[in-house]
């Protein structure tokens, strides 16, 4: 069997620099001759864009938290079996913008679901796969949503207050400093040029030494 | 605290009669003064509604089953937290066209996720809460089938082939034989007069006698 695809996803909160990080890391992957499909959560298939459109839109339905994650999940299932495992299986990589540290972080910190329910969904949707390399764009709560308030029309979520916020940066953090290997934290509050260098020099490590993929 | 409502649930195939049944055995509560409530699945609430049109919809968009499961349970966690538990908190009765054990049928033997992956989810989303009574109108496939088609227009589920409705029916058979004390199990295949009687003489005992509720 061929070499399967790494699989990167890139998080952080709201006003990290996500989008901008994610043309970065793509230009610099391809630069190296690398075949990348770059994909977002939730999203990245028809129907998972259905999903994210009600997840995200603001509206005057209170979604339950539940529903939310369950909804989280059903998007990320089809997006596996549709997108993301074909393409590591004819080993492409897969630079996948929010997974499902996001989902522990937004829906179980967040909305105060806890990370039981999150991590009984992950097993059922996931099975063994995990990410290969996740990089996280660590802002404090703050200057992230000052500079996502700056961006015009707030979703569903930016319309949440700063402590929540809060705690999906502290689950971010926490996730990463327990399984420190998978995780690559850059300091996102600080200059553009500083984070480009950051990731710039994470991209280069992982060309020169891809991470060992299960195959 | 006040007595809880009663939760009951109308279960079946395709053409087993359950939109006839629904009004028959909610006209039936009524006249004997029964604070009811009639909801279906899914759906019964806007959110619900929203995935209910994505779920059964024919469509281009193949659907994996994984993520069709997790709609549905996206689905029932907003209906119980909107509607179903705030009424049987109230004390009125919930009759629901359609609830877990559909889900057992239609993705869990139908779909072949198998019954674990539903198990999990049901516990999940409802944690003990489960009706109080099923009403299974079972009707053979092709008897149920044969009357489907000649009503119209087909949905997502109403396309499948016969196999697919053999096992949604053995599912609720199996289920409704496991744990004999929810479930009546009426013959759908017979003239609508007997079943309606059928229906009245399983309402008459439920006024006479309601099952014992946890309050």
């Amino acid at each position: 069997m061929a070499q399967q695809g790494l699989f990167i996803t890139l998080e952080g909160g709201e006003g990290a620099g996500k989008s901008t990080a994610m043309s970065f890391v793509e230009e610099r992957l391809r630069e190296a001759g690398v075949d990348i499909v770059c994909t977002r959560e939730p999203g990245g298939t028809r129907l998972g864009e259905q999903l994210r459109e009600t997840l995200l839109a603001p509206s005057e339905i209170a979604i339950d938290p539940l529903a939310e994650l369950l909804m989280m999940f059903a998007a990320r299932a089809q997006h596996l079996s549709e997108c993301i495992i074909p393409a590591l299986n004819r080993g492409q990589w897969v630079l996948c913008d929010r997974f499902t540290d996001a989902t522990y972080a937004y829906q179980g910190a967040g909305r105060n679901i806890g990370e039981a329910p999150v991590g009984v969904l992950e097993d059922l949707v996931q099975g063994e796969l995990r990410p290969d390399l996740i990089l996280l764009l660590d802002v404090p709560a703050e200057v992230g949503l000052s500079r996502a308030r700056g961006r015009g029309a707030l979703d569903r979520f930016e319309l949440e207050d700063q402590a929540f916020f809060e705690r999906v940066r502290q689950s971010y953090l926490s996730r990463a400093r327990r399984s420190s290997g998978r995780y690559q934290i850059i300091d996102a509050a600080a200059e553009l040029s500083e984070v480009e260098s950051a990731l710039e020099a994470v991209v280069k490590d992982l060309i020169a030494c891809p991470p060992l993929v299960q195959v």
